[in-house]
């Protein structure tokens, strides 16, 4: 369906379904000399798993990534890494009541509009399965960023229904993975203090048959400026591009975001003060200046270029499609039908967009990176 | 830059500063047999034009548009089409103090970290002057949506700093560009009793030397179910980056956008009901159904392809970053500066954004759209 | 290394090496509801491999594929379909003295050059072992040729060393398979009186510790007037391009290649006469003529766009670059060195190269078939 | 119809016709800070020239390039490059004979195939007029590419008919262009003693209304290692493309070509020794060697990828399609007819095919030295 393929120099191809025996990624255009090996790939895999965790999906999986290539001797040789992650717990005969019948909110009825033909069992290839092949490919960029320009990039939940976390500074990976005490923060959100509400929320939800949405931000801190092209190909463009093409995501904004309709020039504006302390990773033209940004609405990029501030973004996630209750639709014969989606689903999506939205942000970023190489004499 | 061209069947590619001599766009992959001529291009280029009325910029463009190839005889040939427009009011000397200044809220800083290098006149090549290549470019899609399903795309004004506009039903073109009276809807919001207060705030905004922000709808009617790739590609990924990689977009939401949050999948779903009175532009195949949506909250894509109700969008736009007032900031060398811009702005953008938002739905549709003929067998 | 992809709607991405676990390839765009199995592939992948007779590497790799994607109830579904073919017979401390030697003819210094590191084991991604899976993608693309216009490609082998077949009339497949008496034709050329004399002559080289080159032909009949671009995307490019991508290759020509330039343009053109027997694939305008091609110089292409006469092509096979016996070198010092590959490794490249080369050929014209239902309304 | 662009990073998109009012290139990716003017385009522009002398077309065109954008200072700014050259002297009257004749050898036919449509006017979109905007593109890649490594692309002609020039050594530019006592040598053959037999030929077959084929080569030196990919982008495999993708190109060969097929592999390897005095302008990891080539029948690639000797291509050019005796043909509602093209036509297209090739060489080149860029960390 040609449109399996993301990126322009870190290049990332993607196939496998739901319900098939695997999915695989090539990431094809990794610089070499790269350290490389399975275990940093499951770190992602393991956040984004099903049955991580109490409030989320229990399907079992577990995701164990084999390289299939472009690694030698533990370093990336410049070829494709190639990486299958094979399916292990499908249970197609969930689905089997699928066959014919469009479920709300999914993409059976488009799918068979445009191809006129599906593979029914879990989705096929619209399942949020084929993520895993992305969350590979991003620990991958994200192993890229960090060596060129120590870039981190971390996700967290700050809304799921009516619940909005208060985040406070530098979120770090910590306070998203854990507790003060140690535990696990099964829901990812720093806001500490509103993680069991959240995980009531997401319990009572699934007791009701039901789900809930939404948002995530996701932060990339030490970004060097420079990074995107000045129309197309803008930086937020292609970010944009990278988390609407995750499922369930129907919005996306930028450090102020659609708060900015109701602002002034005069109060927008970041202002820019010199600032001899910044290092930036990209090399400058001689005599070119370091800069202090006093505030950062633009969340990190001006005309789509990175500038330096870090990069804050925000997905507006829906609530889960499949529910376990009785949904009124149609079949493939048009004929009115009733659906209830018996597959293990998460009554929450948020706790692990997490990382799916990391990784696509990473790709991104890595893409760009080796693409601005080229830009200079 | 690599990164000035953009879609994969229908490819568009642009080149053109504000101060240069013109702006250049290549169409390919626009099918033979399509009836087109320079006045076509005329209608969106007027929209888009400075110096339309008294909110806007008053630099004088006359925006005429020269088609260089691929129109023979009144017909598309399928051959590229060249449009060249140039420029004609570039006041270079408005700009003269700007060469070692960088603007707040501007591209300024961040080429220069990109490039090593600016043309400083107008923001070159990060001038929104570069999206009359754009509209022209739109307005070609635009025909050739027209002629493949009857697709009609319409953009318009629902907010401007805190006024929100009540939208009632579809909104057609006249509604946008005209008001009751059968005078020019110089804001191109719907809500025609909201109007003169925007027109106020925006002239209150210019006396003020300030700017306002404000967020654009765009709706795509008559668009067959079908449209879009799975996973990457996604309609609602590829819209998303066509429409960030605008100027000033901070945020973008289809459907119910953000507010899907706060909401349960059961009151998100939107139901399939039996539609036997449907008419689909698309093939199906034998037997397939026509389907009725009793609610559109998914904004006419689900899984990331079109499903036949009608693709809705937002985009925040952020208040205008040039002032004519003083702002500090810094220079090139580094040094704290003051800046003030002389150069002719809009004092909010929306008015103006219109045209350009619909042209990038129009080419992301145009480009699926052919896509989606190489599917099936 | 972003080098990994080929083809824009048809579009294959491999990974893999020649010592690796496998190699695999991502059929990206071929359209639903082929059918398609793991026993399709094999037909090729059978031609194409090790040690399939006396006159090839006797490396042993039974290179059964494995269909991990995009096919569901026998046929494919649209989504992307990855095939992984492991390596089992990878002798890789046969390899072991190249570590830091440049075999002669070999990609080893280029590499270097280009990636400052390299998998010696085999030539790494440089090994014609990377050919299993364009061989596995191109009987993709053959059986969706073959569904679409009872395309037809067929190579084989023309010259090996001095002796050069005389081929009348159209090569069928059996004729390059197997020999009048049902024995398989080990060097597929369709002269059959010349076979013996091959045999005899790369046994020879064998035993001389030595190699030799050749050429193949490759025609593809029923290809449909119409396929190619005008400009750089001409079919002539893309089938050259897609020739060359293989190794060893060192010149390609059309119909009747570098004789045309002893030719007079009254000598070369061929002359179009009516033909109301023509039966075309692809859809022509009301009242648009069948054509009869009075000759085929031109090798069934003009301006780059398909004419419907067969498409011909050779392309020269220079003598495998390893060789058993001791060669001078340097290592990867630069300090002089000795070579002497002990690698399994065939003294001609011919045999095992006319699978190849027919699947680059599928691949392109199956990329083309896609392109070509986009260019017109 | 898509397929007007070329190349990955530096990469090109073209648009015009042959009678209609221009062609258009927009080159976008050339890095930031090269200094280019129109002065840079009209050297080559001038050599590709119809008019220029009594052995090639008579079309008076002057083909001055205005760049329109991405040069700023006499600099180029990273913003994409747009050249406009007009058409001046189209006599699309001359064509007026043509509008349902199908000439053969040429497009006519095929063009109609493929859209349904077609300029008829000089070949519309399919005439080498078309390639004046890749002679205008190709400059600036000759620009960039002297300016990284002090790359020099030469082509030349080494056989027109049954004469086939001596070369000996390197040829330089002025071998070329110029005779021994200055004056032009206007078949660009720099075996001079050939000269006035070639233009005895050549005037020869406009004499007799016919016209005759050639071969031309292109040789590049100071390229450095390490460029081009490992699979399908290698530079061989790109530098194909770019030859063929030329207008009545039917065979391409490098370094010793089609005769490697009779030679031995112990006769074709070309062995290395160590180099201490060589110079290569891509970084090299500590330590990796300097090499010397005893002989270069590689033709500067291996596995694709240079390897530091100069590149050596040879393209085979078919003889004129148009002449100006009658031929027989069809017309485009399929009976028999009869042409005579009264356009004005080269007797033999080699002197003007010399910058082409050399222009298309070096957009190869450029495009694959920004690509090693992002090769390695």
């Amino acid at each position: 369906m040609a449109g399996s393929t993301f990126g322009t120099l870190f290049r990332v191809t993607t196939a496998g379904e739901s319900h098939g025996p695997g999915n695989v990624v090539i990431v094809d255009g990794c610089p070499s000399g790269l350290e490389l090996s399975e275990a940093d790939l499951s770190v992602d895999l393991e956040r984004r798993r099903p049955g991580q965790s109490k409030v989320v999906t229990q399907r079992q999986e577990s995701d164990v990534p084999e390289i299939l290539s472009g690694v030698f001797g533990g370093k990336t040789t410049g070829a494709p890494i190639a990486v299958l992650i094979r399916n292990a717990d499908a249970k197609s005969k969930d689905y089997g009541n699928l066959e014919s019948v469009y479920r709300p909110g999914h993409a059976d009825y488009t799918l068979d509009a445009r191809f006129g033909f599906r593979d029914h069992r879990g989705g096929g290839r619209s399942s949020a399965r084929e993520t895993t092949a992305r969350v590979a490919a991003g620990a991958i960029a994200k192993k890229l960023l960090s060596a060129l320009f120590g870039t981190d990039v971390v996700g967290y939940v700050v809304q799921i229904g009516d619940l909005r976390a208060a985040i406070h500074g530098p979120v770090r990976l910590e306070d998203v993975e854990s507790l003060p005490d140690g535990s696990p923060n099964i829901v990812r959100c720093p806001d500490h203090a509103l993680v069991p509400k959240m995980i009531d929320l997401i319990q009572a939800m699934r007791k009701a048959q039901d789900s809930i949405g939404g948002v995530a931000e996701v932060t990339a801190r030490a970004v060097p400026a420079g990074l995107g092209e000045p129309v197309f190909d803008k930086l937020k463009a292609d970010l944009a591009k990278a988390l609407f093409s995750l499922p369930a995501v129907l919005g996306v904004e930028y450090g102020i975001g659609f708060d900015c309709a109701r602002l002034r020039g005069s109060e927008n504006n970041d202002l820019m003060y010199p600032d001899v302390s910044a290092a930036h990773a990209l090399p400058r033209r001689a005599g070119a200046p370091a800069v202090h940004f006093a505030s950062n609405r633009h969340g990190g990029m001006l005309g789509g270029i990175s500038s330096g501030e870090p990069i804050v973004l925000r997905a507006a996630v829906k609530p889960t499609s499949s529910l376990p209750r009785a949904q009124p639709t149609i079949d493939s014969a048009g004929r009115e039908a009733e659906v209830q989606t018996k597959g293990r689903h998460d009554p929450c999506l948020l706790p692990r967009f997490v990382p799916m939205a990391e990784a696509m942000v990473a790709l991104v970023l890595a893409d760009h990176a080796l693409r601005a190489r080229a830009a200079r004499l």
